[in-house]
């Protein structure tokens, strides 16, 4: 039930990626089945042989022979090492190709790339730093997916060196594998990613964190905790070396966020200490607007339909549904049954090839389901 | 796809709701799947007749009308009206009924509806408080689900005057219809949901009530806005009022839980501001660890079993396998895919009926495939 290849909008590139992590790796399987060319290395053999063990990733015998003859370079290593990498990747690589990397800070990665590059004359024009905005709260080459690469925001953070070159082939190369591209300069993505994924990291550790030190005065305080808390404590179970090297290399703007939270914070808890109920009220008021707004943004997925069809509760009511599909050839990419509130039936949100999706409307439609199109 | 009655353990049961929201609706709901009489009222028309648009739930005419031959009286309404709704039921039941609520908070409704039982000469040993730890940020018997009460913890919070009698009913009735039944004093309650629950909820809002400020100088904040965020600000969808009552109402231990939360946040933006890179790292190890432990607890469902299948990546994969389990006649309760990190084939998570287990299990064997019981 895996994504199929959908387009060949990277056939004529050669991948080269450095660090075959879960993102290294993710990266490299979109661009598999966007046809690109992927060579992959990791300083870990194990990783690189469990990158490698995907079609169509090639393993790499050393970085400077995994990029030889790359058109793009992907460095998903950790952040320390990607200035050593980036460097090696622009001294080993034809003139044409783009170097980028995938560290979660920016203003950090630039420095140290350019502080290191002016000592070595690299071609840093070349160099165009990024940051792929997915990502799982696992880690690894093994949990890796093209699905991780599709629809996220793909921020590219040119330097003020940047070739518009380099920057053009990296933006056409992310739109290629399944991703959108979204300009900023380093300094201002530092800024908004402290706030929109930063600081719910560390919200959400601390929660975990004071729940957890509760929990040895009272053995039955995560008994309660539904499907709420569930929500707010899953990102603490995040790799803790990846997430202090990230918050640390963003410090400055982590400490702002946090402090801005704690404000926000303590202004709720003195309206609710002083029963201020309108107050209180209004506060949750605009943020649920804030909320229901984001949620009608749809996280885009490139290349997939979604189509929403009500069955009936009975033995062979699915059986019908995914017979017929399969009688007309079409692959269900992913199907989910959602509870309908009135009993008696379901709703089921099935997810095809969008090349596929006017085959399963009318097999559906067929079979007296009603189908309707979400996307 | 909903869940069938799975047991008739309520059927000697005659259950009255008063107030016929989220809660109230989807008790009345799970009542009826387990064979119990289920009368209904809301002092909205609208709420009333869509609760009532349900099967086996009947309209009350009024509250007296409502609860004359209850054997239970399941109290939904906001928080202010609950006092008022139990002496009202207390005086209009038989003798042998246990009148219990569903009031997110226990102090303040234990001690409101005394203060009015003590005018009244109400029977108060028949009142036994309780809180559902259930719901959904959605609110109204349009939403409303038998399976919002599923495998669920429900507070049971006795008064120093509640009799056995009517604990032990109350707690035989919520064992009955598929929830937990769990005994705490309402004091201990309303500490522990500070934290768990309401301290969640003002996390979760003042996080999005941020971002959302923060996007009036930078409108492309929430475009870098991943997964992680949108789990963390779910919460803020909630219903305002709701949330201003329930905070309002347990005052002292949410502005003490708040307290409790901003010094860990403030400890963590202390250690990043520093550079103490291991404490940063050793906060977020041991938050980790308690959310793996967490995680591992599963949410019980009461009465299914879930199997765990892989199946290859192709047209048709997915219909042999429901087309085999329709053949049998056993009905699929939920389904859901588990994409596979290699590539190549997905995981399916199968939900039957617990007696419907082995059956499916040996289905699936005999069309080659390898089902695992979670379970």
């Amino acid at each position: 039930m895996t994504s199929s290849p959908r387009v060949d909008g990277a056939a004529g590139e050669t991948l080269a990626v450095i660090g075959a992590g879960l993102v290294g790796t993710s990266v490299a399987l979109a661009a598999v089945r966007a046809g690109a060319t992927v060579r992959a290395w990791d300083a870990d053999p194990d990783n690189l042989a469990t990158a490698a063990s995907n079609d169509g990733i090639d393993p790499g015998t050393d970085p400077a022979a995994t990029v030889h003859d790359a058109s793009v370079v992907f460095v998903g290593t950790p952040i320390a090492a990607i200035a050593n990498a980036v460097i090696g990747a622009l001294a080993d690589t034809p003139p044409s190709a783009v170097v980028t990397d995938a560290g979660s800070i920016k203003t950090h990665v630039v420095a140290a790339t350019m502080s290191l590059a002016s000592g070595r004359g690299a071609d840093v024009q070349r160099f165009v730093p990024g940051h792929p905005m997915g990502g799982s709260e696992r880690s690894g080459p093994a949990h890796a997916s093209a699905s991780l690469v599709d629809g996220i925001v793909w921020a590219v953070t040119p330097t003020p060196v940047s070739s518009a070159t380099a920057l053009a082939h990296l933006e056409s190369f992310i739109a290629a594998i399944g991703a959108r591209p979204v300009r900023l300069e380093p300094a201002r993505h530092d800024r908004l990613v402290a706030v929109v994924s930063h600081l719910p990291q560390v919200a959400s550790t601390a929660l975990m964190s004071l729940a957890a030190s509760e929990e040895a005065d009272e053995p039955d305080i995560l008994l309660l905790a539904a499907g709420g808390f569930r929500d707010l404590t899953r990102l603490a179970a995040s790799n803790p070396r990846l997430w202090s090297e990230i918050l640390l290399a963003n410090r400055d703007e982590v400490a702002r966020a946090i402090d801005l939270y704690v404000a926000r914070l303590e202004r709720l808890r003195d309206e609710v200490r002083s029963g201020a109920g309108d107050a209180v009220e209004g506060i949750f008021d605009e943020a649920k607007g804030a909320r229901l707004g984001l949620a009608a943004k749809p996280q885009v997925r490139a290349g997939v339909a979604v189509i929403q069809v009500p069955i009936p509760d009975r033995p062979g009511a699915l059986a019908a549904l995914t017979g017929g599909l399969a009688d007309a050839g079409v692959n269900i990419e992913d199907l989910q049954i959602v509870h309908s509130p009135e009993g008696g039936r379901g709703l089921v949100h099935l997810t095809v090839a969008a090349d596929a999706a006017d085959v399963a409307a009318s097999v559906l439609a067929s079979h007296n389901l009603d189908p309707l199109r979400l996307a």
